[in-house]
């Protein structure tokens, strides 16, 4: 029935990909329930708190889930968290197989959901479709088995990679198109991660704009289900002020500073405390504490110092460059801003993993070469 | 019978691309020659002297060419060059169809042939396909159209835009599987266009290397059908004496000076004299020149310099840029020597028109967007 199992686990898959702008920091998971070879429910995560998604595939089967085969993209838990374990209601639904794509990531718990079902006489069969399960989750994989968030640096280049002229001007290198697709990439962010330079300089919000997203977005992600991310700044010499408009919108925005300062910050508004390092945020320090504020994945939106600063301390877990076909000159702005490399085999590399025409721009993800 | 049109039409082009490495300067030409729905004869173009594609096809087809219809991806010439014209023999072989996809591209001949043929009582159908065609013979088009070769730009860059370190480190930037791309470009190319500046610094052949083409190409273009393309070098100083490797080996070297000088050159060195414009080789009358020469197209192989020189004067029909996924930083070298712009809109720009990996590399093709 192999081929079967694998139609059935690429469905909850599907599913498990409608939950991507809402579950943060929970885990995408995706569950169908199949009896006599037929689908006789199925259900997905949406958001933290709601139910999972083995919990909706059961109330849908119902009394038809007795003695059927769930297929789970993640191992279903085994503890009280905000709702009740999902292997006792497997058990008690009377399912006799269960296939899950992917093992539970934090180390203290995996596997303890599939050793529960084979002791209540389950057949358990793990690693199906695995590699999908793990990009539809890679925050929250990372997260829990690393303690750092996944981090995508996202960047803007002409194609001699320019930012923007020596003048400052950058409105705009890319198209209409590629600013679109930045919407979709913060939209499934925890946070965006940006400094204080930034926010001097273009005073800018961050936030998802739904008006912007891709009509095929729109339909499957309405208005009133937008999740905003929480918006990160770097801000080591307390220059941001509640004048900026970033700290004047209703999602969470988070300044990271060595010191916090008392201002009439609205409500959305906290200082979070990270020591220095070199004069700069200590950004080692940053991440874990980020990590325990339950953020999975961060977007950095920035200019070529963090990103530069990120990418020395191996702090990057994915590259997006969306590439304009111009050239602005030498005389422009970089990219990126790292000192002097000595040798060519010093150099960062990276690999391309996808490559997609946005209108008349490249967008192009890569991820690091780690040595 | 449209869709069989297009079916032997397409048989046409698929033949006259096999002479893309050999016919320059003359144009790739097939011809498919049908009767009673069967293909009889076929032929394509090999190079300069050798047969026109049509005079292969009657061969094969013999007395069965009777009442049939032929395919030829060009107009057939109807003038005495160094073949008698093709016109009188699909006349005399008794054709009684041609359908032609491109008309030739000579103001002063264009639709000459077409016109002898309906004279002739023969049905003619024109533009079948063109666009392929076209695609087929950008540089003999090009020539014939406007009296200037197609030039295309070859750039090698890091993600950042940077082409080798500070310290001039290049080799390689990218990888072998980039470097083996190049020579099926040099393959294709009626020259190789480089400077002294290149010469001086790396000492080049800049010839084709077959044991570097990849085994698909082996098979079709064995190694004693090779033909080398014409080194042309701008050496505005005379700098380049008989001690640099391009100008010993074999094939055709083209010095570009303003002024010849009397050195023992070996046989396939030849001086060509082009005026300056403000200190350096005045590009426009190289091109003109070139093109009388029956230069149909040219790879430029070369700093930013030249690059930047050709890309003001709108001589660059088509970039073409292997990217390296890796980061040389700010104090790296420049992808292109542009002037500082003053606006954003006079970036020049260009459309993205083929992108392919190879290997750990990505290829992007681009055209300029004209004004």
């Amino acid at each position: 029935m192999v081929v079967n199992d694998q139609k059935f686990m690429n469905h909850a898959l599907f599913l498990a990909k409608k939950g991507r702008f809402t579950t943060s920091p929970n885990p995408n998971v995706g569950c169908v329930i199949v009896s006599n070879g037929i689908i006789v429910g199925d259900g997905f995560h949406s958001k933290s708190g709601a139910p999972h998604a083995e919990i909706y595939a059961l109330q849908k089967a119902g009394k038809k889930a007795n003695g059927g085969t769930a297929y789970i993209t993640l191992e279903p838990c085994s503890h009280y968290g905000k709702t009740p374990p999902c292997v006792n209601a497997l058990i008690n639904a009377g399912i006799r197989r269960v296939v899950v794509a992917l093992k539970d990531p934090n180390p203290n718990v995996s596997g303890r959901g599939l050793v529960q079902l084979q002791k209540a006489g389950i057949e358990v069969v793990y690693g199906l479709l695995m590699d999908k399960a793990e990009q539809l989750n890679l925050g929250f994989l990372k997260r829990m088995r690393t303690g750092f968030p996944y981090v995508q640096l996202k960047l803007a280049t002409s194609l001699d990679g320019k930012t923007a002229l020596a003048s400052g001007e950058s409105k705009w290198i890319t198209s209409l198109n590629s600013r679109k697709d930045v919407q979709k990439l913060r939209a499934q962010a925890s946070a965006i991660l940006t400094t204080s330079v930034t926010v001097l300089a273009d005073n800018p919000i961050l936030n998802v704009r739904w008006t912007d997203f891709p009509n095929k977005l729109k339909n499957i992600y309405p208005k009133n289900k937008i999740r905003q991310p929480i918006r990160i700044i770097l801000d080591s010499k307390n220059q941001v002020n509640p004048e900026h408009l970033i700290t004047q919108t209703n999602s969470p925005c988070w300044l990271i500073r060595p010191n916090p300062i008392l201002q009439h910050w609205s409500n959305n508004v906290e200082q979070i405390v990270i020591p220095k390092y070199k004069k700069r945020i200590n950004l080692i320090i940053l991440m874990i504490q980020l990590a325990k504020r339950d953020i999975n994945s961060i977007l950095v939106e920035s200019g070529p110092t963090l990103a530069s600063a990120l990418l020395k301390l191996d702090l990057i877990d994915e590259l997006i460059i969306y590439i304009s076909p111009k050239i602005l000159g030498e005389k422009a702005r970089e990219l990126i801003n790292i000192p002097e490399l000595k040798k060519l085999k010093d150099a960062p590399k990276f690999k391309f993993i996808n490559i997609k025409l946005l209108g008349p721009d490249l967008r192009v993800k890569l991820r690091p070469l780690r040595k």
